[in-house]
């Protein structure tokens, strides 16, 4: 899946809902809302699109800002809305504005761009749009230290008030889902290669590094990671569950709704040392820890309110621990690689189906989301689609972020390219695959662009790069022959993948924009380079790669990547007169790669037709 | 000439100079220092390697640190001394560490490491190796208001007291070199291009958008580029002059020497509506500035003494100004290829003159080094080389920063291979061109890692980008066909050129480190991948290049680089079996357009030369 955070995009989604039921009911909220602002002296409500752990993916209890706006982004958490007593606003990025403005229409909210030559900063907006002497009101458990630490600023800067505890969803929202409660089980350390104790130990080493001597993490896949626990369902496409983890030298304390647990899991808390506490009660608890702790607290990831209530002192950082999560041991990438296999049999299975459905003019897009999601399940150790699949099909391949939905649906009929970008949470690990196929006749446009985007694949998949890169350093391997014809991708090349925990995982990426992390032996990355012409067709092809060491010379220490995604590129797309040798060979080795890992699991029937779509170009 | 901001290097100078009578003098300078610091109370000076104008490249008046010490860096700013009552340590990097060993021997200094496994630094030693209530003495002439503030805070935490105006030299140093003084002339405006009036007006436009109503300019090359006046002579290969500028709506005023102006010059000023003041007049200039002044100052360029002067309101800025003379128009661009012809010409006669008398055994890396300086000053429009010429043979050519001096000098004689990194100071524009030529016989592995540094430097060269792209963006495209075998270089790949101003000149960069700054059109930027085996040889192949506009497409505009740099690569040793046809077809249309822009300048015997040079591979 190609990373969210988008410098540019000229692409938008295009979903259409039925808004008549939803008008007026935004009109009812607002109205209720309106009344505890004014009971509360509040002038103006700024609501966050997140939760109190900053998740990309929050669960539904803490979509309200999606529920009062009915603005519906990918996950919910892009769009911060801002009431004031006659008027309402939505923020969003330009990947949304047209789906937005379409969902705003009639709600009470309008729609403020957050980025692009129209962009109005919310932050000064607010102190702009307001008096000296008025309050504003946030949930300040929605809102992480550092974004309010900028608004307070800018309020203090202008003489308005700030109300941090403004909280009212639970008093104007009925059937608010309640936080969600599935119970939790042990990932088993023979997948993940290490213990519990071994992770904290290393995490307190870490802690120790940031001149800390205790940890709160509220980062949800951070407290999975080191917990070993997991479960599934709490919230969509992630494993990870809700609750916060304060770690130092002597205590581990597990903040988390007690009906979570089962026995397997309380035997796990306990022989690692766990005390479990009432997940709310982490705001008490950090208000008593003793004044000589140095709390380490990342300031991008930590509620302001939970933060306010700190007793001792707090450390800001945590760059150090996210990189701990990155790197992937021997153990890990090897069961990737097994869930690589399931993965590719799936894949099979799904496109077999596809190419045989095609002729019968009956396939639509959201038809094989739901074809696909089975073929995925029918493995017993995958427990739910890794994200939303995008499948789009001619132009709706061009749309980026397209997710097929039953009032976007279009049929799979005529001539063109069909993009499928997917992936499974297994229990062996996160996988993340796009493939651009062709049905029907296919143009020497077509054919050329796929084969710009691949050259560029390969480019980035054949890398050998000294330590300390980093992949911004990478990132135009894989664009410089789109480059070369006046072409370009504007999202991301790669991203992090956790294992078994989020699909987008920092802290590294192979990007335009620098990040400055290098590369490690043991990250796993995404490549996935594209091309998207508007009211035409999208590419993207994507496979994960991890980074690996290469040779040691006297010029010093070099890795290279494995490719580690299991399924052909479709040759029927290659316009092979420019590949080169080296290229040609590439692809002629993966693909004899992937019939033999995948060939033992598939039955004769699959096993000949992956020996077709594998065959030497 | 490679850029010397180095994040890592293997090499080092190796220079040895004779030091017996140095030994004596450092001892009677340091005791006469302490003489002086024990009379006013000081506990340790800090003594800067450059200049008020925080110079890359000072005066000879301003370098006292390389004086007293004897550790003669490149061109006199590198290096940092701390002179206590009974102790004396100068802090350098790690491209001299050797040589700085070397020439600190005996002098009374001990070396310190600025970076690498076991650097020190400076102002947290200088801070832990005080007792609280000492005093640290600086001259805040040559300290940089950014600098100094950092040291201050550190000293403020450690209750240490600070001297900012302790000077000396003038006590201490027999026969100071005085400022130079050397006359100004005008820059031709047909050849800049541009009137002061314009570049004034576009410089105050930018002094808005920084949210000031003034600028005080203290950057040499600034003040050469906004004046149109330049001086041959004051510093070593820059026709920068000593001075200050002041400009705001309505005022421009120019601290600077009377005895540098000359009938013509004080016209050129009287023209653009300056006042001339003289040159330590700027101190009180500063301090009587009205109170609504809001003077915009870079505090990485401006002097800390200058800057406490300062009685209106200080704006810290300056980034924008950098990128107004980064960017050449069309006239400096067609004048600087006039500058390329001539490069070229002096270029063909030097290598002729190597191949002709190499045979005799009689060639020397400093004879060349003269040979070179004569053959481009013949031209009388080149006023000075760009820099001290790198003429490194075999094993000296992997020394980075090599210099031949008369105690470094060895014989040009056996096989192997030349590395001549050279540039020109021409009215018509400033030059940077490394070539590495062949002398008798040629090695298979020679010819290898010659080849790869040239497809580096080819895919740079044909790079094609959207609007946006960073150098560092394009970096690895140099660097690829190296890493792909375990090989690196770890500079620049390409920095910033002035407009017969100075060789480095930023923002722009093409490096492994992000510079957060768009490659514009009209930059010039060197591309000069390289390769260095210690102990055998070194290999780097430069040219300058222009960024330009290439071709707007449905994604956006695109650039290019257009090559100006005119002297043919040495094809005998070039491997062609790995070049790609499309590599050698750049390479045959480069030698192309070689033959035709030098043969019109040279006379038959050349031309005969230069078209077997030339010739197709």
């Amino acid at each position: 899946m190609h990373c969210k955070f988008i410098s540019f995009t000229y692409y938008f989604c295009n979903k259409f809902y039925k808004l008549d039921l939803i008008m007026k009911k935004n009109m009812e909220y607002l109205a209720s809302l309106r009344q505890i602002m004014k009971n509360q002296g509040v002038d103006a409500v700024i609501i966050s699109g997140t939760d109190p752990h900053q998740s990309e993916n929050p669960p539904r209890h803490w979509r309200g800002r999606e529920w009062i706006t009915s603005f519906e982004s990918d996950n919910g958490t892009n769009g911060t809305a801002v009431v004031l007593a006659d008027k309402a606003y939505c923020w969003t990025d330009s990947r949304y504005f047209i789906q937005a403005t379409d969902q705003l229409r009639d709600t009470g909210f309008e729609m403020m761009k957050e980025d692009g030559p129209d962009a109005v900063n919310l932050i000064d907006w607010v102190t702009e749009n307001l008096p000296a002497g008025a309050t504003v009101a946030i949930d300040g458990m929605t809102f992480s230290v550092s974004w309010a630490q900028r608004l307070q600023q800018e309020l203090n800067d202008n003489n308005i008030k700030l109300n941090d505890t403004f909280t009212f969803f639970d008093q104007i929202w009925p059937d608010r889902p309640a936080r969600p409660n599935n119970k939790l089980f042990v990932h088993d350390e023979e997948i993940v290669g290490e213990t519990v104790d071994s992770k904290v130990s290393r995490l307190n080493t870490e802690v120790k590094a940031e001149l800390a001597n205790a940890v709160l993490l509220s980062s949800l896949d951070d407290i999975a990671w080191v917990t070993n626990l997991r479960t599934a369902n709490d919230i969509g496409y992630s494993p990870v569950f809700v609750a916060y983890l304060y770690i130092d030298e002597n205590r581990r304390t597990l903040f988390v709704d007690a009906d979570k647990l089962t026995p397997e899991v309380n035997a796990h808390l306990a022989k690692y040392n766990f005390e479990v506490k009432p997940y709310e009660s982490v705001l008490d608890f950090v208000a008593q820890l003793p004044k000589e702790t140095r709390l380490l607290v990342d300031p991008a990831k930590t509620a302001r309110l939970l933060y306010e209530k700190i007793s001792c002192t707090p450390v800001f950082g945590g760059s150090r621990l996210a990189k701990l999560k990155s790197v992937k041991n021997d153990t890990m990438v090897s069961h990737l690689k097994t869930a690589m296999q399931k993965d590719g049999v799936a894949l099979v299975k799904f496109f077999m189906e596809v190419e045989k459905e095609y002729p019968s003019g009956t396939l639509t897009e959201y038809g094989l989301g739901k074809l696909l999601r089975q073929c995925r399940l029918a493995d017993p150790t995958c427990v739910d689609e890794s994200f939303a699949s995008i499948i789009g099909w001619n132009a709706h391949g061009a749309i980026v972020h397209y997710e097929a939905t039953p009032e976007t649906d279009i049929p799979v009929t005529g001539n063109g390219l069909l993009l499928v970008d997917s992936g499974g949470q297994y229990i062996y690990g996160t996988t993340d695959i796009t493939r651009t196929i062709a049905l029907g006749e296919v143009s020497d446009k077509e054919r050329h662009d796929y084969t710009l985007v691949l050259k560029g694949h390969i480019a980035l998949a054949m890398a050998r790069y000294p330590k300390g890169t980093r992949g911004t350093q990478l990132d135009v391997l894989a664009r410089q022959y789109l480059w070369n014809e006046g072409k370009a991708y504007y999202h991301g090349t790669g991203h992090g993948v956790g294992f078994f925990i989020n699909v987008h995982e920092g802290p590294q990426g192979i990007r335009m924009n620098d990040i400055p992390v290098a590369l490690e032996p043991g990250m796993i990355t995404s490549n996935e380079p594209g091309l998207y012409l508007e009211g035409e067709y999208g590419i993207r092809l994507e496979n994960l790669i991890v980074t690996r060491p290469w040779q040691t010379t006297e010029f010093g220490e070099f890795y290279d990547f494995e490719t580690i995604t299991l399924f052909p590129f479709d040759s029927s797309l290659i316009e092979k007169e420019i590949l080169t040798p080296t290229e040609t060979a590439w692809l002629n080795d993966y693909h004899a790669k992937v019939l033999a890992e995948l060939s033992p699991l598939l039955n004769p029937t699959e096993q000949a037709w992956l020996v077709a779509k594998c065959a030497k170009i």
